[in-house]
């Protein structure tokens, strides 16, 4: 019984170049391996290890349902998008941990960063999280839209940077124009805003324009929003996409 | 001379297991390797690979001096510790970009992202940003200390967690007490702090304190401190480390 394990692995952002060595050995030792059924998918296994997708919203019952796996002596491995830390599988393995028996507080626990989405989206446009910047998730699922407003507009007012995960769904389709607009009133029309749709994978797409111009259609579930901070800003480059960085004076 | 390309590399927290495949290509493909001397002596070259260390707070020249040789036709990588976009070489890169002749905006340039140290730490703790957070320099050498006194005062009021790079130094010696005195005033005395030292290191180091008892001298340039917002909760557990966690609903 004492054998059991959990590994909650970050794969980075997509593509297999990012996935770390770490991350590969978290993998290589699970027998059972849970998470969202597309993370799950760009991993290949061995045919005696074990994989139990689910669907995104259940991530409470599939860290308990890991955990009790490894009560049980399993070696497993949960997976995560990017890292697992950042809006991801860590945060829901610890509530569980907390709320659940006495076993679950006991059993050996592992969490193996990621690159997660806004670092793999800043890298593909130069530097835009090169200074003080702040994390938002634009979901209002489980915290109520009047507190993220309260965070755009303190992180507008001491020049944070951002990055938004989460910022639209078919089920939240406004809240990102919403928080543009809001942005739109404390902000500069110039503040750079870069669309990161994909990072790391082979359909990436990315987008660079401002906060006057940005509209919610330019991003989907897959998107990774940047907005500067007055200091951004834009180089433009002949013949190559421009650069966004936020200097170290900022 | 069109062969010439700069790749910004992030080699992760320390331990070559957290450097990605990516990050390991570039570094193979490269002629000539700038950085900070103790970056560049955790990698392995081959002979006819050419190191070119060098001190900190000299970026721009190191900076400016890659970018050059880039100009020469050299396959030139500048290694940063942790991810290249998050206080690191990055946006020193893009500065000698947009300031530099006009050589410097047509060349090839790529930035490879890396593990940052805040998520190697808050993954040896728990999920401590598991929430919306911010991410803050605490030096004051680029910036005004009240601007950072602003920034804090925002990130408690409005409850974000807090990671803080550059928490401390020989030359800055007073600022990381200062600001733990200034969110007693504004956090709750149970706030859970984390010091992170050396993380992915074999001298890994972790303590978890509360707002109330953290010092300053728990801290030295190595180290990584985060600061929950009001709903991290650590969770003790009989014969391991307590975790240390941001719920979702947060």
């Amino acid at each position: 019984m004492s054998a059991g394990k959990l590994s909650v692995v970050g794969l980075g952002p997509g593509d297999a170049r990012f996935l770390t060595p770490e991350a590969q050995a978290a993998l290589d030792r699970a027998e059972w391996l849970y998470g969202y059924a597309p993370y799950l998918d760009r991993i290949e296994v061995r045919s005696e290890q074990r994989k139990i997708p689910s669907d995104n919203r259940v991530e409470a019952e599939r860290a308990y349902e890991a955990l009790a796996a490894v009560v049980e002596g399993r070696r497993v491995a949960m997976v995560s998008g990017g890292d697992p830390g950042v809006f991801a599988m860590a945060a829901a393995v610890c509530e569980q941990v907390e709320r659940g028996p006495e076993a679950f507080r006991t059993l050996e626990l592992e969490i193996v960063p990621g690159i997660s989405a806004m670092l793999a989206a800043a890298a593909a446009c130069g530097a835009p999280l090169g200074h003080d910047f702040c994390v938002i998730s634009l979901s209002d699922n489980l915290k109520p839209w009047t507190l993220i407003e309260r965070r755009l507009d303190a992180a507008a007012e001491v020049g944070f940077a951002m990055a938004f995960y989460n910022p639209i769904s078919k089920a939240r389709p406004w809240q990102l124009d919403s928080a543009f607009s809001r942005l739109r009133e404390r902000l500069p029309a110039a503040t750079p805003v870069v669309f990161a749709r994909a990072v790391g994978r082979v359909d990436q797409r990315l987008r660079v324009s401002s906060l006057h111009e940005a509209s919610g259609e330019w991003a989907d579930m897959a998107t990774l929003v940047i907005v500067g901070s007055p200091a951004t800003r834009v180089i433009e480059r002949p013949g190559r996409p421009p650069l966004v960085y936020t200097p170290r004076r900022a």
